[in-house]
């Protein structure tokens, strides 16, 4: 479905954005957390996909009016109509949340066509019944007003802004707890494996900390943590 | 208690709050989302009743001092020792959350005088053991500092600003998990009947969507999505 | 631990912060509470303890890189290391919540060497995991970048500002589910016990409120509430 | 014209709004200078004159429409029309600045019925134009839109905010340069007495100061240069 | 060069933006003002003309570079280069003005192609030198940093967002001392044409309440004064 | 009086923020731009010294009252009397313009002690004033209110924010009419180097964009125009 390996994207699922952001600062990129969204319900594990976006634009009251909807090339409904399974929905509200990006209906279409997920710096309406959904969907909140009176969808799968993102059709877009994160499309495999591999010494750094050790010397690890690491990658098999 | 229809009241405790922004939206009201304000609990049915209102302007250190508080006749205190069972307390705050609308007492009180609910796009204090509370209350989210921290209490059922939303005594005020709407006492009946109309077909049109539908011809539907609907409702009886 | 009295630390753990904030009020202090800040999890009972506090200032991208966490004497990880048991790390990052304070590792540290709790108006990253820890930990939300990609911790233990609010090291910090406020070194005993005082006052009017008590007479109590009042303590023992 | 004296009217003429502030600073009243709002023109002299006041609300689309004008009593018209001589139109935009609280046909007819002046933490059109008019006029900046597509004029001479602060009918309004303060009606005799001396002193520091006098023993001054200001006031007679 | 006629441009470059976006209303728009943007210089006449868009999203650090100008094709120089005579560039920068849109040299080179302006919702830098260069330009103020630091160029031509207005390529944009106003293109002639009858009548409505007219009756006219401005137009010729 | 060359200041007294904004952006360092200030009035040169810092944190109502200036040890009082003849004081006021970092008698001060000028990410008070001194004062803008309402000045020369960049004693700084840069104390002589050279190179483009070069080829400029400017430097001598 994608050009991203099963390996980058099961590594993705299991990794933190906190640990995805500091891959990339080390190399050079500190803009990349989608400010301002949050998770609407408990997944279980990590949001992982392709970036596949919307875009809008202030809606005018003489042509974004209902009737809208009944074209099928509605950007807004093409784009749920036309999301690749596997990928995640990304929108361009411009930060703005006093309308909804989308409701239920849209959600659980994009469910069942198999999309990976969905972001928007907008809100979303109907946000107690798509909490429950399983499909991950990240927004500024709740927010009733439909789309319409605020926004008005004009591009699919072009380069957009989210949260104070760049945001490119491709990037991969990994989302938990704390927030989402964009990884630029070339960067994605290598980070995917580096943050792999530093959650695996952090995951040992914690149980030294968890059993007393001094933050000097142990995080970040010295010669001798790095070689107790070893030792506990070794036995650990 | 109020002038409007029990089949009105009814009908706006099931309908969603983004469903009354759509018809208010095809009267061309687009601005009828108190903007900012959430649910501090899990409410079982809609927060539903006419508004009563509270105007606060800016403290000023002389004259907003604890003793103010003796006096019954004080606009806070009189507000809620006075709103009409059934009504809901809307609160303008400037939309500014650094001190509280009010905490348990009042809410207590509130409710024990039979209020529909609160709504303040200030904050609240006690927001734990107010959430915990039967009676609904919606506000910008915690905030410990009592009301003359930031407001004096001016007004009583006047119109007023709240979440950038104008409200007019008697205008019929609905809540739910996404938030807080304001619909003109004129339109009230109208919108409650078709919202309750519009949900039952989006209720069906959830189920094709559920079912594999795609969005077009069913979202919104054509002519033969509608006839299976009028069916649909045949059969339900 | 600190200069405070076990009843004052006794009392704080028990009272709310609104309580807090009025007592203050009644001092001339209207500016007390941390705007911004919410509990990453639900804790049993207040957060209690002297301000010891950390700085921070924009970061700038030569100076501010992986490598500065190899000195035990950065400023961010010393002030952990360092931050004595008892004591509440209260952290500047101006109100910027584009970056982490601190993650899981950290608060864990903290934990194990005794702080007692942990305030940011900046955000913070693993905050799920963060959440379930048993030391409270109080921020503007998850946040995933790390501390460096925004912030440069630049001194420790000094007056710093936090969330709109002057806070002194030594400062008793109190914090529960309304949030966090700030009592002068100086007035901590007496509001301390003033607060207790109160809070006991309005937990009997709370029981008269809820028995269908007016407001009026009640809250403020007029003399026969507060003659009954006496004689309920009275009977309570 | 007004129940304040001509000497308190004259000397709020020649003094600075910084210096009233202080003034006001000192009886205990920090927030009293309405932020945001600038000259539109260069004046020759402050702006002083008790306040008249305009409030608005949100508009709506249904009741907010052109013919609203032809209805005399409109509120915002009316405030205009009879807004007695002498006095300062305070206008409540809910800092909105979006839309205009008027053009230059409103502020002409001001001018010509001899009101003070006007202060709108809002928009006003036709900027250019009424900054050539010598009837000073204050706001957040200049704004295209008419009033009706964000306001919605709703009471007039009530108690109101601007700027963040309480504005109530009578209090004595001031604007000079650095914008514009609120003295509270009761104590603008004394301020504007207290005022006067006060810059009476500082025009003699300020010559100290621009001659080479260090700050220590200046400002404040001390002792000596007391002594020096006594000496100084009886030579300039 | 454009499809509006002669007349249509002739009239706009006289009538103000307050009184196009009075006619905007009539017309159900409410949100067709540029919010938060102001001419750089005094200009002798409004700036008119047909929009020419330029959308940025947020830059990142890898591919934001220098070397990017060496090609002729980034967005930025290209839009620049290519602008039709006559047209008004529009810049979105999503209201950003962290950094700047352009600078002196492609300010100078806009001019010389023939532009009729630009409008940018986010900064300009060597404001200064702009400002007293004949070509107007609009934006939210000074801003010195290169336009890389904060913005990536992505696309010509398109509908975008500016200053919280939707802009469509053709739209007709006019600017003046109260901002810049956007005009759907198919409402141009119109709203010209009636801009200017409006701007008459306003015209000789002034006149008459300087001297000394009531609102009531004048503004909007009554009868009498409709007779009284059809008398004035006839003697005016 | 500072390490800086004579060449050093010199040059950066004739060169551009904007230049030496694209200067820093070369080196990695896009923050740098102290958003939000703006110059008081009109100054024939740049600013340009290094800075001498001030940090303020909020207020607090007991201890920041009229008395305080009394002690000459006073932080705000202490850094304008000792700031070095040469420098610029830098204050960091959190960015909050409800105050006055000062007025003109510290400014006077500030003058007649030689420094070279002062700039504030909160507001002056006696701006109209100020603005006709000479020495360059720069700020968010005009606010009468003294510095206790909001303000407690409590560090001076340490490392701070300003206008959401850092600001470490003896960095240089340099303002114009687009604002103020702060130049990294090492990076001071190369870049004040650089961007001399830059402007020569600019200056040169500029009068071919005027003669009408088109964009490509020009700016930047390719082999053909380098050669062109190699020639016109030459003969500029």
């Amino acid at each position: 479905m994608t050009d991203f390996s099963p390996d980058c994207i099961a590594a993705l699922k299991r990794v933190s954005t906190a640990t995805i952001t500091t891959q990339l600062f080390k190399r050079g990129l500190r803009n990349c957390y989608i400010q301002g969204v949050r998770p609407l319900g408990a997944y279980g594990e990590n949001m992982v996909g392709p970036a596949f976006t919307l875009r809008n634009i202030p809606s005018r009251e003489d042509i974004d009016v209902m009737s809208v909807f009944a074209n099928p090339a509605h950007p807004q409904r093409w784009a749920v109509e036309n999301a690749p399974a596997g990928k995640v929905l990304v929108v361009d509200c411009r930060g703005d949340a006093r309308a909804a990006s989308g409701g239920e209906i849209l959600a659980t279409r994009l469910m069942v066509r198999g999309a990976a997920g969905m972001v928007s710096d907008g809100g979303v309406r109907d946000a107690a019944a798509i909490a429950k959904l399983p499909i991950p969907v990240f927004c500024s909140g709740p927010s009733a007003p439909l789309n319409l009176a605020v926004h008005h969808a004009v591009d699919v799968d072009v380069p957009i802004a989210c949260g104070g993102v760049p945001v490119y059709p491709g990037d991969m877009i990994v989302g938990d707890g704390d927030g989402v994160v964009v990884i630029p499309a070339h960067l994605a495999e290598e980070v995917a494996r580096d943050a792999a591999e530093q959650e695996v010494l952090e995951t040992f750094l914690l149980t030294r900390i968890q059993g007393g050790a001094r933050l000097p010397d142990t995080y970040p690890p010295n010669a001798e943590t790095r070689a107790a690491y070893a030792e506990w990658l070794k036995n650990r098999g």
